[in-house]
C-alpha cells in the first residue's frame, strides 16, 4: 500500500509518500514541502498548491491520500485560508479518483505517537524511527506529512480510529 | 464584457453570467445555482461543484470572474466547509487565466443596492430592473450570483469599490 499523507497549510504544506503494510514493515518514498509565495493572489497560491499535489499523486500512483484535518486557528481568516487549500487538495485526489481519508490531528498522533497529546518533537521521533530515518525529515512539516500517511497504515492496529472516510465515487 | 458572479454555499451555489458595460446596457445571458448532494463525501461535492464551475467558464468564456467573499458564519465548520467550495472555485478561474475579483457581501449590496445593509428582497429587486427581468431569478441564490457579477461591472461607478484583486500571473 502507498499512501500521500499531506498537512495541508496556508504557506507551506508538508507531504510524505510511505509505502507498507499495517502490520508489515513501512518505507519513505518521498516527503518535502510545497511552499507558495505569501504576495502572490490566493487563486495563483491555489493553483500552485493544486498543481504540485497532481503531480505527486501523477508520479507515486498512491492508494490513497490522508489528509490532516482543518486545525481550527484562534484567527478564523486563517482557518477559511486553510479551507481553501484544503479543498484545492481534497479536489485534486478527488480528480485522480484515489481514497482520500481525513483524520484530525490528534488522531494522528495516537496512531503514531500512542497519544493524542504528543509534542511536536515526538511525531518526529516517531516518524524517524518507524521508517529507520538517520535523522529527522526537515523541515517539520514534511515530518506531519509522513506522519499523516503513517497514521492511515497504522490504523487497522487501532480498530478505534475511524476516519472520515471520503471515498470518491 | 462578460462577468461570471459567483456567490458560494456549501450547499447551494448561486451563479450569474452578465453581460454589459459600467455605464452601459446590462443584460443576463445565463443564471442559475450548482447543487451538491449533501450525503456526498465532501470531496465529491468539491468535484461537482468545480466541474460545473469549469464548464460555465468554458461555455461562456467571461473576461472575468466576480466571487463573493466568504461569510463568516457562526459555525467556524459550515465557515471551514464553505472555504473549501470557494478554493475549488477559485481554482477553476486561476486554471483557465481568468481574472477573479472578490467582494464582500455588503460591498454588493452597496453597488447594486446602494447601501451595504441592503435586504435580500431589495437585491432581488435590483437584479431584475438592472437586468430587464419580468421576475426576479429563482432561487434567490441564482440572484446573488447575477448581483456579484453586477457589482464588478457596476464597480466604476463607485470608485471606492476597490476589489480585493486576485489575478492570475
Amino acid at each position: 500500500m502507498i499512501v500521500l499523507g499531506i498537512d495541508p497549510g496556508t504557506a507551506i504544506t508538508g507531504y510524505g509518500v510511505v509505502s507498507g503494510e499495517p502490520f508489515g514493515s513501512l518505507s519513505l518514498i518521498e516527503c518535502g514541502v510545497i511552499r507558495t509565495t505569501a504576495h502572490d493572489p490566493l487563486p495563483v497560491r491555489l493553483r500552485e498548491l493544486y498543481e504540485d499535489v497532481s503531480d505527486l499523486i501523477e508520479r507515486h500512483k498512491p492508494d490513497c491520500v490522508s489528509v490532516e484535518d482543518v486545525f481550527y486557528a484562534k484567527n478564523v481568516r486563517t482557518t477559511v485560508v486553510l479551507g481553501h487549500a484544503r479543498g484545492v487538495i481534497l479536489l485534486a485526489a478527488a480528480l485522480a479518483r484515489i481514497e482520500i481519508y481525513e483524520y484530525p490531528p490528534a488522531a494522528i498522533k495516537k496512531a503514531v505517537v500512542g497519544r493524542g497529546a504528543a509534542t511536536k518533537e515526538q511525531v518526529q521521533f516517531m516518524v524517524t524511527r518507524l521508517l529507520r530515518l538517520k535523522s529527522a525529515p526537515r523541515p517539520a512539516d514534511a515530518a506531519d506529512g509522513a506522519a499523516a500517511a503513517l497514521a492511515h497504515i497504522m490504523g487497522a492496529r487501532h480498530p478505534s480510529l475511524a476516519p472520515h472516510s471520503g471515498q470518491p465515487t
